[in-house]
Parts: structure tokens; sequence; C-alpha cells
């Protein structure tokens, strides 16, 4: 089982905003997007798999801006991380008024897939190896995210994170 | 502006799980469930302000179970705190095998919402005042998944979060 | 098979109108909501049942009020009475306008489903026992729900059906 | 305001009955061949009053067939007869299979439409005038619907149904 | 295998233009009326074939007037003529506005589809008859229309099609 | 109006072929294909002209290889040429077989679109400048498209498509 890098699994999404995607302000609902995010991200997990895959997890996940009827959002997934039967995937947002053609950027996201076989039991997926530096630092921001993931859902004692920890006790980012 | 109960905002939904709702290995994919579950969340939160919401986040979510073609998903949705102009909506995902009628609990969740105007301005919301016991631990624990949150999306410092300190490094649970 | 009480079956979804669910005055259309409640009462046969379920008919339905767009449609769906292998589902029908929050009521309705084994052949099913003075009426009225049934289906000769006479050729009512 | 015929509102519905319309037996769900109904039912009666229209009642339905995965339903729907402000249509269904070409008649039903203008307020409707023999006879059976409908929702005294009362007692279908 | 005529094919369909089959100027998107287009089409060369059909291609389609929402779209399908393996079916569209009553022509168009039997393969179809002078007319312009296809799609050279060469170079059409 | 190439309208869309999406051999149906590419060229167009769009027609599509149920749908637009108030958008369209990762070439297509203004009036559209060896040539090839669509919608005789007539029938290709 070759390695693969973030490029191979890259999935790009572009949907129309229609009426029953939004509410009675003419705004797109979450609950669409987070829909839309899933099937990008899942296209992104299979190709770096070679399997059929099930969401694990979707990690906190901020709408700064309303987008609108008619706009354009345009979701662009690939694969963060690798762990032995899961991968992490990196979601970036944004949305596109039609006629201005202002591009905002929505938000970014997480989702974690779990790969599996035809039977339905886990199966080891292709290791990650990135290739840029901003994929070398979500490929390490990955056991951060990995730890509050298993706390928050009580699998973790908060005081054996020490990835998180840093997060919280220092100054980098 | 009178204030309200969790009660007052107590959403079900029970959902079918059809075969668009599920990927080639007749699994509920989790895309699908995020948008019934940002549905009967906004519809909590429309009950409690009496206004048209939008989704402004949804926390993480692990999905623990698969669920199957064919089962019955009940998803209940109440208000577990108003802060000034948006609330925290708490949900409860159950899964029902149809024949063996067994009950599976699949997860829990918190999205939380914006009330606007009919202009699509920010508009105050009521307050919410806990009854049980269990209602009063949600409303408590809302504070900590709120910095949470502004940690997330880079709108607070983490050494600031002195709630979500208590929750990650001490004894206590 | 133990028998069980109309509470076991009790089944309630809410719906967000969307502009898909309306006409061009932004009215939900009858067959969406006819769709809505036989889902419904389908989930409610499947908890008294147990087994997949089929939907044998739909008593005479009255939409009495128009229902808009954003409007919140809650349906409430419970089994009535169990025959040998089939069930009478009732259903209640309301509509909440956001943001006034002012609750309609829209309608009732009876759903009657055959319950089926995995070959499709018919089962019998587990018996209904009411517990309250209003669920003991709904048990009695259906026979007489059922005679109607009969003879619109050309089943029954109308000289036969001695309860429904009783309903509508009498001081009663 | 020329009245028109049952010919004039023919509307002919063919749908393919794809997976998201079965439930676990590949059957086609009750629910979705009363939306379907009701789509077919609407543009008839539009057709009838040109003027948007509004879902009333549907009368008792009874499904006596199942309908399979990938069969093709027809629905033919035309005006059976006009009130001052409504039209009752009448609907008749058949499904055939592929590939045998086996083709059976599922069932008839009534939809009733209210007519109304721009505002939503109601408006009178052309006269329905029937040409064939049948087309009388589905004329004449609409007053006897109507009562039934009537008495149903509480709007006429059983004793007053003089029309429906010739159905229940004598030998006259 | 018994030879079918146009007649035997027929299918109708209408269907109501809905909010999410429009673009922000509620003009119905041409990708959503080439999907009713489809299956109409595919439903009409399942009843010439009994047989499931895969569609093979569709020929050039101008829309010339825009349809608008709430309007009514009918479509009528037929096989206009079959060879070994696959069907012709020819499609008019046409579009009607409510409550004015006006029927414009919308468009018609060509799709052509492969019978395969259960395991997918190939098989062959039964003949078509035409019996009126139109649909001679377009059982013989079939012909044309396949060279113009088999070109385009680059397995027939240019110079081999003395059908469409008539269509070319003579004052006839 | 600033010119554009076509870098700056290309877009690409990832679909899953979900069960609602296929026959009942699985494969996914032509139009529902028809009904994505039509979105994608739609977004594309929009890109180019900052303008709502409508599709104008769509050249002869033909399918080649069957594209099964999981598997998934790349389909990548871009604007080949504009007039002088629509566009020609090329579609090149691949199926990816999940888990083989096989990825085959499905098909190639022209969609044209007009642009409108806020009023439904058709507006000038920015010019494209080809940049690339490919897209010169795609540029080139849109007038013979253009002169086949004419001819095929009944507005230009063959004699005068002088740009047609050097494809068919000479040696050159």
């Amino acid at each position: 089982m070759t390695s693969k890098t973030p490029k191979d699994s890259l999935t790009i999404m572009n949907e129309l905003v229609l009426p029953n995607d939004t509410n009675t302000l003419n705004n797109l609902m979450g609950g669409r997007l987070l829909h839309w995010m899933d099937i990008a991200a899942a296209i992104s997990a299979q190709k770096h798999c070679n399997r059929i895959v099930v969401t694990a997890s979707v990690d906190n996940v901020s709408f700064k801006h309303s987008i609108k009827l008619g706009d354009v959002v345009t979701i662009e997934a690939r694969v963060s991380r690798a762990f032995s039967t899961s991968v992490e995937v990196r979601l970036d947002i944004w949305a596109q008024n039609i006629p201005s053609g202002t591009l905002i950027r929505s938000n970014e996201a997480y989702y974690t897939f779990v790969a599996l076989d035809n039977d339905g039991h886990k199966v080891t997926v292709p290791e990650l190896i990135p290739e840029t530096a901003e994929e070398t630092e979500l490929y390490n921001g990955a056991l951060r995210r990995r730890q509050l993931r298993l706390i928050l859902s009580g699998k973790m004692k908060a005081d054996d994170a020490t990835e998180l920890k840093a997060l919280f006790f220092s100054e980098q980012k």
C-alpha cells in the first residue's frame, strides 16, 4: 500500500444555492452546507483510501458570513493526515456572489472518516506524506485536533493530552 | 420579552433512513444526519426566539454507531442556554432498528443560532430558565463550550478561557 | 406477542415548510403534507408491529387552513387500533407560525397499514390496549371507520354496516 | 366565463419508481403516491380554473396492490364536477411492470381544490359539462361524495345528507 | 418478438415548475428539463422494448422560450425508430402558463437508448412500424440523425454519411 | 468590460452517484448527468459573465460507458468562446470507481448560455481570450459548432454553413 500526498485526494465541489437550501431570509441553511461538506470530504477520503468510508466525526464549525440564494459555494477538500484506519480531511469553503463576482471565505472544517472493507470491517489506510509547508502544518496540527476529539468524546483524559496542552498554555497557535 | 424554559422549545423529529441517505454499505451518511439535526435545532431555536434564526456554529460531533437503511432516527432538540442575541441548542439522537425494536443512542450535539429580524439584523432573544437538574447542568456547561468555540474560531486566547481550563486540566469532569 | 399501548407507538415529526413544498402563493401543497403524514404514520405503525408496513388506505382528509412557507408543521401519530394483520394510525397535525408563535390546528387523519414479513407476506400484529378515555374513544370509533373504508372500496354492502349507520343516522354524535 | 368539459382538464403523469420512493421491501410508499396524485390533480384543476388552486380535501383512498421499484406509475386526472369556488378531480392510477409489460390498476381517488386569486381569495370557477355516460355518472356521484366530506368534517348533519342516504339504504350503487 | 407502433410507446408527463427547478429570475433551468425529458423518454423506450434501457445519447437541443415558476410542463415521448439493439425517442415539449392558459411550444428533442438484459448485456429490440405520415417522416429522418451522431462521436467519416449529405447539399428538408 | 481567459471560468464539480440517480441495474441515468452538467456549466458561464445566465442549447452528447452506483463523477467546465450575448461552455466528464481507483473518461459536451440582466434582457458579455493551444482549438471549433446549432434549429441554411462544410466534407478533421 503506497503512501499518498494531499494533492492525490484533492476534491473540488461547486454548488449553486437553490431555494430549498435557504431559509425565509434567503440565507443558505447551515445543515445543507454541512451535508455538502460531508459529501466532498467523503469523496476526498475515498480517493485516498480506495475504500468506502463512513463519517466518524466533524470538528467544531463556525459560519462567519451568510451565504445567499443564487451564490456559488466552492468546497475544497483534501486529506490532512492518515491514522491507522482513519483519515482527517481538511475543508475550505468559499461563497461567490453573482453578478458582483465577490468571493468571500466562508469557513474551514475538519471531518474524519473510517475506512471499511466490503463486510463493514475497519481496514488499514495508506500513509499521507505532506509536501508543502502548509500541508505539513495541517499534518502536525492533526494530533492536537485528534486529542481534542478524544477528550470531547470521553475517550481520553485531558491531563494526558500533551499536544493539546501546548495549544492552551503557550503563545504558539 | 418573557423568559422561557427548555420544555418550551422541545422539538422532536423522526426520520426514516431512505436509500439516498446511505452509502453503498447501506449506512446513513453523516452529512445527511447533520442536515436533519440542523433543521431540528433551528426549529427549536425559532420556538424559543420567535424569530428567524441562522446557524452560527456546530460543536464537535462524534458518530459512534452506524445507522442503517430502514432505521428510524429520532432527534430531540431543546435550547440549553440563551446569550444576548444567540442560543445554544442541545441535541440527542437515537436510532431504532425495525423489526427488532432495538434503540441505540447515536450521539449528542450542540448547535448555536443567531436570531435575526426581517431585515437580517441581530435581535435580543428571551432568557432561558433551566428547571431540572439536568437542564441546569447543560446550562452551566454552555459557558465552557462557548469558550471552546471562541478559541477554536480565533476570537479568544486560550489563556483567558478560565471556564474551559477547569474542564480540561483538573480531576473534575 | 405482547400487547402495546398507544403511547408505545407515539411518533412526533416536525418539518419546516421549504420553498419546494409550496405553490406560487407560498401555501404548503396538500400532497407534500400527505407524504409527511404517511412517513410519520408508517414509523408509528412500525413501532407497534416491529415489522415493515405498507400503506393500505388513507381516510378522508380535509385541510381547513392554509399553511405558509417558513411555518413549522408538527405531526403526532399513534396507533388507535390493531386488527389481525393491520393497524389504524391516528394523526394530529398543527402548524406554527414563526415569529408570532401562533399555533393552529391544521387537521387530523387516519392511515391504515398492513404488516409484512421479510418475504412480503401479511403477519399478525400485537393487540392495542387503549389507556385513556380519549384513546378508548378512538379505539371504539375505529370499527365505524373500518366499515366506511370497506363500503367505499366495495368490500361491504352499506346495509351491513351497522356500526356506521349508528354514526350517520341517529341523534347521538 | 365559459364552461369546460372533463377532456379540457385531462392531465397524464408518468413517474418511474426510484429507490427513495420505496420501503426496504422495494414497495412504493403510499405517501409518495399521494404526493404525485396531488400534483397531477392540482395541474388538472388549474387547467379547468385557470387559477392557482389549493388542496381542500382528499377522499378515502385504498391501495389494493403493491407497486415495485422500477415500475412505471401512470396517473390520469380530470375534473369530475365544479362547484361554485371549488372542483372535484377524479384520478385513475395504474402501475406497469418492466419488462413483463403487465399493467395493473392500482386505485382511483378524488381530490378537491379551491381556486384562489392572486391575493389568496376564493374565486368562482367555470362550470363543468360532462359529455360521456361515464363522465355523467362521475358528475352525479360528486354530490354524494360531497355530502360525505361535509359530514366527516363536521359541517353537515348526517340526517340532512339525502343524496348519501340513497347510498346506504337502497340497492343502487 | 412482435413489432410495435409509435402509439404503443406514447408517454406523457406533466410537471409543475417548483422553486428548486428555477434560477433567481424564476426561469426553469435547462438541466432540470433535460432530466425530466430523459425520464419520459426512458419510460417510452421501456414500453417499446419491455427491457431496462440506458441513455446512449441526446441530440442537439435548443431552448427557445423561457419557462417560468408555476408553469406546467408537458412532455410527449414516443419511439421514432428502432435499430437492432437501440431505439430513438422523439420528444415534444410544451409549457402552459397558469392562469392565462397560454400554451407555448418549448422545443423538441431526440434521445437514444440501448436495451439491456438483467446482466447488463445489449439485447435485440422489437421493430417499429410507423403508421401516420408524420411518424413515417420521423422514421425516415432517423437515419440522417444517426449518421450525424456517428460523425460527431467519431465513429463514422463524414464522406460516408450519404443520408446526411442530402441534408447539406439539397433544397429538400 | 475586461476580457477573460478560460481559466477564469474553470468550474469543477464532484458528485457521488446515489441510489436515486440510478436505474434498477445501478447505472447512473443520463438525465441526472445532463442535469449536473447544466449546473456546472451555468456556474462556469456565470463566472465569465458576472450575470445570471439561462441555458440556450446543449449539443449532441454521447454516453460511452456506464457509470455505476457509488462512483464519483467529476465534471470540469470552462468557457470555450464568447459571442455577443452568449457563451459556449466546454465540459469534460470522468467517472472514478471506488475502491479500484480506475478513472474512466465518460464524455465531453458543449452547453451554450445567454446572459441576462435583472429584468431578463440579454446583455453583452466579456470577450474570451484563449491562452493554450488546446483552448485555441476549442475557440476555433466553436464557429463550426455554432453553425451546426443554427442549421439544426432551422435558423441557417446548410449551404451557408461554410465552416461546417469544411469539417464534414474534406480530409482534414
